[in-house]
């Protein structure tokens, strides 16, 4: 099957605890498209200026992902993001977004792009993730990430976008802002009434649920010794996630949602143990494979017997 | 077998976003004992002014807590405690603290109480904790519990109390202040250096986890259609989690500590659906292994086969 995603392709400036980094490649859409080249073919669409080279473009290839479809904008320069994240890494404040080439973002697909099996529309205007979605004519399965920013501005745009896809990611504070609703599971199926059957709420280092009209499942983060940089982590959550339905053929059975909560989570982890795309562009499968048993392995219990009184 | 726990009663006035009590039965060593009474029998050793009557111990005999050693200190008054939860729920704001005739509270133990073979310490000055698990020495696993306040002003008592138990149950706040470690599995491993073999770290409405010097495991909270109070949750799961120890015999092998998690996790979620002790002085065995059931069912996931790419 194809992947397409369409969506950021940036450098970022990033300071943790764990220390920095200038200039690193970075984007919603690498960082899918990195994560998901494990599972199957990945078309990238985004916009990126002179500044973008041939050092970006290994980094993409080395994991065979095709950048036919990356638009490159004579005179423009990449989108730029610089953030410092705080000590307890689950926050983070932005320094500087420089939108550049993003501001006028307006994505052209090829017609193999269009003709996607799985489609991720990272987080960009919802009206542009809905004009994408209308070209993908015949796509199975379609994922769609945002923002509080829209959530905010363009909530009617989102629901728009929304009502047009098979499944939503967001993060529990993004669900609470869209909701009102507190709870995980309550506010999902607010969202889900507009139409997707299926979401997933990120819950930062605490790991990530997801629900259906009438179930749940819960994964917890995996356990690294150091988070050196968490950006990026919910992308390449989304790329695995993404990725793992696209090897099952855009099956979204329940069984295969999970699995792919399980590949997302793997992936993730290996994200962050490194700045930017450092580690995932060298990653292997047999290393994800072991996070995805090792993460069975630490969620399991056997229900032995106990005599309850009453 | 026979559970001793060691800590406070109280009465709590609480307001959350879903509505608030002006006074209820509270306190740790009272959330513990109804948790922890589905298991085994349970004493329960704690201070009390002339203002607990009848009515409060009719809640701990409904379950047959054994109240012996609960101490009445004439003319004084319980230990109160007053707050408001955040929109979150995550955090709350005390408005009062009044100790009372727990300030003074020096834990007497009945030679029944002694003879436990599982104890619980709940959160008490680190002094008073070492001073009980000296006087319980037929005990086979003794836990504890403690607060940011005795990390912050009595480390190296606290530390000597730890040294002397089994198991640690903490938030994750506590591990990093404690610790200086902002990962959990790395934070309990520090603490457990000096004896535990096993610790407890909760992570709020994120769930908790369990570390062990060579493995870890992750469990969700139960998830809930509505947090009305998050008041003794804590205690709620420390109650289910030692119990379920204590019903297997004191046996702490990592697949009764997984399983005694399980226990924790769904008792603590039934204690968060009303005020105080409301919901779980009502509890049945029936509807705690339900979610037991429930919580191993939405935690699980089959590994398919996915060929990954190189």
């Amino acid at each position: 099957m194809t992947v397409t995603v369409v969506g950021s392709i940036a450098f970022d400036a990033v300071q943790t605890p764990h220390g920095g980094r200038e200039r690193m490649l970075g984007g919603a859409a690498v960082h899918f498209s990195l994560a998901a080249s494990f599972f199957d073919e990945i078309r990238v669409v985004g916009p990126v200026g002179d500044d973008f080279g041939d050092e970006e473009y290994a980094v993409l290839h080395g994991r065979r992902v095709n950048t036919d479809d990356i638009e490159h904008v004579t005179g423009g320069k990449t989108f730029f993001w610089s953030g410092v994240y705080h000590e307890n890494m689950n926050a983070r404040d932005t320094l500087e977004t420089e939108l550049n080439v993003f501001e006028t973002f307006d994505p052209k697909l090829s017609q193999q792009s269009k003709d996607a099996d799985v489609v991720f529309l990272a987080n960009i205007l919802p009206e542009l993730q809905l004009n994408v979605r209308k070209q993908c004519e015949r796509a199975t399965f379609v994922a769609l990430d945002s923002m509080d920013l829209w959530i905010n501005i363009a909530k009617d745009a989102l629901i728009a976008a929304i009502s047009e896809v098979d499944c939503v990611i967001l993060n529990d504070s993004e669900v609470e802002l869209f909701t009102g609703e507190r709870e995980v599971v309550a506010g999902a199926r607010k969202i889900m009434q507009h139409g997707p059957q299926a979401m997933v709420v990120k819950l930062g280092k605490y790991g990530a649920a997801l629900v259906t009209p009438d179930d749940s499942f819960w994964v917890p983060a995996f356990p690294v010794d150091v988070v050196a940089d968490p950006t990026g982590a919910g992308d390449s959550f989304a790329g695995g996630f993404v990725g793992c339905i696209a090897a099952h053929g855009g099956d979204a059975s329940f069984d295969v949602l999970k699995l792919a909560m399980a590949y997302g989570t793997a992936i993730a982890s290996y994200n962050v143990e490194e700045f930017g795309t450092e580690r995932v562009a060298r990653l292997t499968g047999a290393e994800i494979v072991e996070r995805v048993e090792e993460l069975q392995r630490i969620t399991s219990f056997e229900t032995l017997e106990v005599a309850l009184k009453a």
